[in-house]
């Protein structure tokens, strides 16, 4: 067998607590398939058409690094946000890519990252195809918002979900310390634009012992402001302690997100999508406002994509997995292609990594559906509770150096 | 030996991760000690106006709910922010109050608070001395603030530190991973009206690994917004990601809170406390609005307080044994005092409980002493990180069920 070129691997978009247990996954497959060295793009593919990246046998040096490696939160080398233009629009930029790319006698690149980054993917496998390079391109799932299609969950989405599970039982016990004749609401908000994975999994906070939040809205169901004050005051009428999740992204029936009524600024990013805010904090000051009752809001904002303390070692080992099947699969031949979570069984849970063709998967957001929430679009179902919990199982203990967690982080 | 009576015990204020392990502590060593009933009473003594107690038997049935109970957050009991008037001004309050302890048969009186609630047992202990009433009255101290005077710090603060040190590790690494070639300024804020401890424990992410924060703002300096945005600036010229803590309570020289400047709603406690929000969002869109950069902010909110995920096992440790310190001190005839820590040793620590008047700690708040900051008061030396890090080390394993921490709640 001839002797193996090299791989490189690059990080995108937001962070997640586990993006860095598929660079580890990606790294120790590459070196055991032999791979001679494993690059790291340093802020993916933005930083790489800057000539940035790393060997990373200089950055990770035992199974110790790599234990380390998956406990450690957000893009180990570095995010991006970087939208490569349409080949026809800007073929140079193609040109130094794949220049770059001979130059380290790369034969695989994987891109770990969400819908934007297999984006990238498909165009560099499209080009490479088209102008008859031999590299191999696949893409590696991560996102905590779970929006990816045809992958049965993503990767980030499972550990996001169970500090979002915890925290939630945490602020409930908060509430009901707190509240004895006089009545509160609290209104917890959740990251998800369209798609309300992350919000429905305050529902997990459901247990044996706690009650759960009383209302979950999604971005899926029109919200109706109108209704949800009646449910608070009614629930007010039982209750001293109310508890609310909602999406940032929810919206009217008009279509005008929730948090534009409080008239906050909007952020528009590279590819187009608002940056939310507010929107809890705009609704408990309309509760207080109209019910007189005390208010308070909760952003869990980006405590839940990087709280890595509490990840879910089922997600920590299906990143790992994910990871490792990229660099199976393009050592076998595959491009253009995106790993993904196939779910081989609910009880005893059981995945397996699939492969999908990433001109099928780009761009199109997997919503939650309309039947995994109840009629009245206030709660989320036995479905979608069966569907998640099993994603939110089981720990890796930090490595607890001088009392906090300790990280695997680059050295330059 | 005479048969024993009954004990009582509350808890008062806000909520910390570990004041249900004082609660655990006075059920054990009153059950060791041989008295008879261990009441709880709910929501405090305003509950207990309502004759609202419960029999801790019908609650704990095990050394393992006991194990439970430590880790579980907020007040057990539920909590109260009830301030007793003053004798003279309402002497039926207090013969109520102890009509119901005669009733019970309570000999003991034990309340769980801050500054507040060692007001309720210096006038509870006051009057009973004057009445020339038996029962005696016990303070153990708890808030995450760490305000209160005489004791080398309260238990609740080393968790909320170890939560505050281990998320502001996370954020670091979540903006270092997204930032490239544009600048970012994050603003987190960290709870502490008056006394900065909090906002300082920001200072235990400066690790080995982690650079830490890059400034920090007390309360116990005044805040000049203009050298603030000089400092920022000057950092934004010598790297991409600057972190900044601030406490929720930094005040201008002219003695305006910082918050107040964005015109957000102020609300008064029962005890004349204003209740602060938006410090770290008003300066993040300051920041963006001066500098041009992107900016965030993050606020620990609730989460900080009630995170007992993430509880410093030093800290549930001494809050049980002040807890049963309490009993012990009034078992053996103590009245009108709270249980304290004092740091027996540094290096290796050590703690033991002590005993203070409590006329002689009520209302004092302790705040940062001014040579634990830097000479620009934007950082704390390394006296204070000397003094904290000792109390945020180990952990507690939750109790993981279905992939979420456990907690023991009451039963009514």
């Amino acid at each position: 067998m001839a002797k193996k070129g090299n791989i490189i691997v690059g990080q995108s978009g937001g962070p997640t607590s586990v993006i860095n247990s598929s660079l580890a996954g990606v790294y120790k497959t590459a070196k055991e398939r032999g791979f001679h060295k494993v690059y790291g793009m340093l802020h993916g593919i933005q930083g790489f058409l800057d000539e940035q990246y790393v060997d990373l046998s200089t950055q990770i040096h035992s199974d110790m690094d790599i234990e380390l490696l998956k406990r450690t939160p957000s893009a180990f080398l570095g995010s991006c946000r970087y939208k490569l233009p349409d080949i026809h629009e800007n073929p140079e930029i193609y040109e130094k890519i794949f220049s770059i790319l001979d130059k380290l006698n790369i034969e695989v690149f994987i891109y770990i990252g969400g819908n934007d980054s297999m984006d990238t993917i498909k165009k560099l496998s499209d080009y490479a195809i088209v102008k008859g390079h031999r590299q191999k391109f696949l893409g590696v799932p991560k996102t905590i918002d779970n929006d990816l299609a045809l992958t049965d969950h993503t990767p980030g989405f499972g550990s996001a979900a169970k500090y979002i599970g915890a925290s939630t039982k945490e602020i409930i016990r908060d509430a009901q310390g707190l509240t004895y004749d006089k009545a509160m609401v609290t209104v917890i908000e959740v990251m998800g634009r369209n798609a309300g994975w992350l919000t429905g999994a305050t529902a997990l906070a459901k247990t044996e012992e706690c009650e759960g939040p009383d209302l979950i809205y999604l971005p899926e169901v029109a919200f109706d402001i109108e209704k949800f004050l009646k449910k608070v005051s009614d629930l007010l009428k039982k209750k001293v302690s109310v508890v609310v999740a909602v999406s940032e992204g929810i919206k009217l029936d008009d279509g005008r997100y929730v948090c534009e009524l409080s008239g906050g600024a909007n952020y528009v990013d590279a590819f187009g999508h608002k940056q939310l805010q507010g929107t809890a904090s705009y609704l408990a000051g309309f509760l207080k406002h109209e019910l007189g009752c005390k208010t308070r809001s909760v952003e869990f904002s980006t405590l839940q994509r990087s709280a890595s303390h509490m990840a879910s070692r089922v997600d920590i080992n299906e990143a790992f997995m994910v990871g490792g099947a990229a660099v199976k699969a393009a050592d076998e031949g595959d491009t253009g292609k995106m790993v993904v979570i196939d779910r081989v069984s609910d009880d005893p849970y059981m995945s397996a990594a699939g492969i999908y063709d990433v001109h099928k998967i780009a761009n199109n957001e997997k919503t939650v559906p309309r039947n995994w929430l109840n009629k009245e679009g206030n709660f989320v179902t036995d479905d979608f509770i069966n569907y998640i919990e099993p994603l939110i199982q089981g720990d890796y203990q930090p490595f607890m150096v001088n009392g906090l967690p300790q990280h695997l982080v680059l050295k330059k």
